[in-house]
């Protein structure tokens, strides 16, 4: 079957592979939609390692084709959004309360594109059909479900971690698709002021629409200063970082107010150090935590994020910018998301 | 001074008292709205014991007339909202991290009406000014932030305290004032369907304008059953109990699926004994959690829900069903809060 | 193959029945060493509902006869513990943070005796060999690690419920195995004083060795009270209730402080409603929290129970009272749990 | 009076100032016992800013002497532990549920040494005696409560941190009084195996005493490859750092497991950044939390602590490793802990 990948490093086109065959436990998807994702430009540099002949993309809404023997919740002819992370939830990893995103090791639970193809092929592979897919009911835009398999869960998911108190002033750093999906989830956790951090004015627009109280820009001086002059000097209760580098990260625990949290949901760059100053993390004594995390896997996740949706709690809509008509049209939806242009902010493309 | 409370049990009328003196860390208000309550023609019925010469009411704003030596966040002549719950700080009780209501056993941290008189005279005390009181900012109608100090700062508990997730479903129960906002607490932490319990109309489109997704009665069926048909069968995650009594408790006991909580921010009354069949908690197995607390104090949480009203994250004010104007119609919205008029919410009495 | 089980309500005796069969994911284990649990001789009595033709026990250790193809991690010949809480991992039931006990429905993760047949055969099916086996080092009696699998996990979630801050005062209510294993537990969690409620000597010098500072007696007056009297009058800080009726649940709710936690382990009879006298409970508002969950299951929680033992942080070995050598003894075993004889702890079986 | 302190960074003697005075809320207290601890090391040194005429010491036992006219709970003549931190109960930075250490600013709570003149005078002020001392009832031995203030309060205070749960394999990094506390703090929490980190002879012996299950040191190679190699390659659940400089740091966040927390009480060198590789931390994404605080304050604490010594949980004077007789015994005690010699622990100075 025919998808679109990368051959090598610095390398993407179009492969051909063998159709996956799937275990009694698995299922075979046909995707409708899918959204690249800055990841999967990430992963097409080299960013997670010399990676060859792997179909890319881990965001997709589809058609269940097939499904194993003991899969007993799902059947061919369903439409299902497929969760970017689907654990193994047989390993011993998950058996502990704080995330089941480690089945095997860090990010173990990150099937697609991490350790095997990922969804923009013909089909593609669902380990654990049952603990993974969700249903999309007829009530919900398989575009809006298409944005809770990573965006939305990634975005909440710092909120979350960031345990926002009702009333908190909260900074997010960072005004892609997660950075606004985390400006939305704070104020749906009940944070009061929220200022964003970011420049494009496309997103800095549905950044204010999803619950900015204001928008702040690397541009106008340092973040800590700008985020102090607007919270009596004082610094934010939680910074949830979905965007920048190791100096972006710096800012934010200086920004932060002791008893503080800062939640990070960015991918960091194998070669960009965490540098923190002593006297940013109160000498060591702040009661500053600093946490993070990666998007929830399973079913029940986006099931309860489209269950969001479809009691008209968010409209994820805003995030798509662009839209695609075609299989044919990934390798210009992914070279769009390879270079960032200005006004974007999300690409999905309609396979059919 | 004069003041409106309770001569004896079931003997309301005009007082007339000593005007309050201040320690070193109080301080004397004014008060320019107060809201009654139903606690206070609870207590004034003798709910909470055989109580004598006291003036009743605990929620107010006002403005400082009087501080005390050591007091420096406030002066005279600054507009403060009086959190109804008023610790104090110097007491062991608070150095826990559960809660800062009980500072000498249960519920000691409640002082007006509870320890001694209320605010609906000329002037009231506040033990501890500094911890205690909040200002209004100018942006922030003076009525609003007297929603803060009991209605919503209650309501907002019992969604904390049931700990919801986002994309959960939650019943609340009652649609009385707290009720209210318990329903716009869970819309803003996060819930997806919110099914909120009672029968009156005008409470009712309150109740889906603060974020109720339907509105079931007590006259349609048992609720535990009504919650069941409307959740697929599996009953809620989340119940807060803001009404009703023991017989409507143990329905919500009844409703609330394994690994979920019953939150209570309901005044139980001393004659009506909570019964719980052991299958309706699992044979004491399930999970369900069953919580129960009152509104938390102090200055800064009062701060911080005054917040959300300056960032429009809410707005408290469909709330306030009745007004009157002048001290002396204070009988009247006690009459009336009394009587619980049908089309009842809340009453606030503007002082002057 | 034979077992022993019941024919049916009030009737048990030996059975004979098809040796189980395996899928992929299972295990087929022989069970070396049982343990009778006052819970097989309340299912024997039909505290579970009209069963039949079941074979009982839910305690064993054992050796792996057989696996599934898919099973990676144990083979036959290796000694297991076997959680008597064996969830389905791949129920949406077990995708949530609080527990993984109810799998499908209430305490639905409890397989054996609950839904087929128990460990007291020949040989027994374990669902899920990967996620749900332990294995027992050579370092570990096989007889210790039998402890763990229901006593020991289910005593310690007790006091893990219980929430326990360092210093606090815990009561633990009954001295069984299970309160036994409680009271162990509130001393390895950081607990001060610990007063434990039972009567039976043997067993009360046990609560001594394990860390209970004092033993009350039912007998010796209402027990709030003898708590209170021991407490300064205050209370404990937290009860964990593992063992007597609805009247004893009472008096646990009166005997704790507010911010306090009542955490129930102990099996509550179908037919004794709970029953909570609103000022017991702080009319609702005293922080006083009411928790009841069961033995968490899966094979990490076991594991980490074995490495205990192994690193010697406890040794569950005072436990046992009483051994019978012999499959034929399970009927004098199950006689000697369903009398209760005043010496009895903990009988266990050697099969062999 | 007379103290024992620094005229300026480098230089210390004897001072001579004025008897403090104490307002409503406050007492004097003479101490009877005082620790030295490396922290007046370090701010002789200037580690806190170029001090001046400062008395220094900041762990004492003593007596009452005189106490506020609101003081309630003491009285003069009374022997009392005083926390190293207390707060002001009456700032608003107390009013949230994670730490009362940051009153106003960030280790705000610290006031002895921090704020004003320590306790190596003939006497000191007390802040807010009622919520900050604590009675020391005669079964308990004044050196072991000694030990609470600071060594044992935040030696715990790093284990409550780190959040450990029943089981987990921890390791304690630095093996001065507050490391040892550490180790015998997880092992009052549950963890099983317990590693830590030192060279010294005597203190190991110590850390042994106290629960450690082995002692590895900097000298035998890469500490991180240590612990993987003793953990069968997984790295510990969760890694209290109480020594060390930035560099140790890194590797504690190099051996924790995902989902599991880095738990700082170490006071970090101001010109010591932090680093922290990206793999170390799993790419941002590895849940493994980064926390960092200081001994938490008040009385109740304390108080908590000196229960855990009173109903034998915890035996303290193992940290005693030096006796000094006499107030005059002060500048040596100083210079015994500046000089750090081999067989150091922790000196205690009688000043009677």
């Amino acid at each position: 079957m025919r998808g679109f990948g990368m051959h090598s490093v610095d390398n993407v086109g179009w492969l051909e592979k063998e159709r996956p065959t799937i275990g009694p436990l698995d299922a075979l998807v046909r995707p409708t939609i899918v959204a690249p994702c800055s990841s999967d430009t990430h992963v097409a540099h080299g960013g997670s390692g010399p990676k060859q002949n792997l179909i890319l993309g881990h965001e997709a809404v589809g058609i269940v084709e097939e499904v194993g023997s003991e899969v007993t919740r799902f059947k061919p002819g369903e439409l299902v959004a497929v969760p970017c992370v689907t654990p193994n939830w047989l390993s011993r990893g998950i058996q502990n309360f704080r995330s089941f995103s480690h089945d095997r090791g860090p990010s173990g639970s990150f099937k697609f594109v991490g350790q095997k193809d990922g969804v923009w092929g013909e089909c593609f592979h669902v380990n654990q059909a049952d603990p993974n897919l969700a249903h999309i009911p007829p009530d919900v835009a398989p575009e809006a479900a298409l944005m809770t398999v990573d965006m939305m869960s990634t975005g909440f998911h710092g909120v979350e971690l960031a345990d926002i108190g009702i009333g908190e002033k909260v900074v997010v750093i960072g005004i892609g698709p997660v950075g606004l999906m985390a400006i939305a989830g704070a104020a749906l956790r009940g944070a009061s002021q929220i200022i964003a951090v970011g420049t494009r004015p496309a997103a800095s627009r549905v950044a204010v629409a999803y619950g900015a109280t204001e928008v702040i820009s690397y541009k106008d001086g340092p973040l800590e200063q700008q985020v102090w002059d607007r919270t009596s000097g004082k610094g934010a209760h939680k910074v949830i970082v979905a965007g920048g580098d190791a100096a972006t990260f710096a800012a934010a625990v200086r920004m932060t107010r002791p008893n503080g949290v800062i939640s990070n949901v960015n991918f960091f760059d194998v070669n960009d150090a965490i540098h923190i100053a002593p006297l940013d993390w109160g000498l060591g004594m702040a009661d500053k935590d600093i946490r993070g995390s990666f998007c929830p896997g399973g079913g029940k996740r986006v099931q309860r994020l489209i269950n969001m949706i479809q009691y008209k709690r968010i409209d994820p809509m805003a995030l798509i910018s662009h839209r695609f008509h075609g299989f044919d049209k990934l390798p210009e939806a992914f070279e769009l998301m390879d270079s960032k242009a200005p006004d974007l902010i999300k690409p999905i493309v309609y396979m059919d």
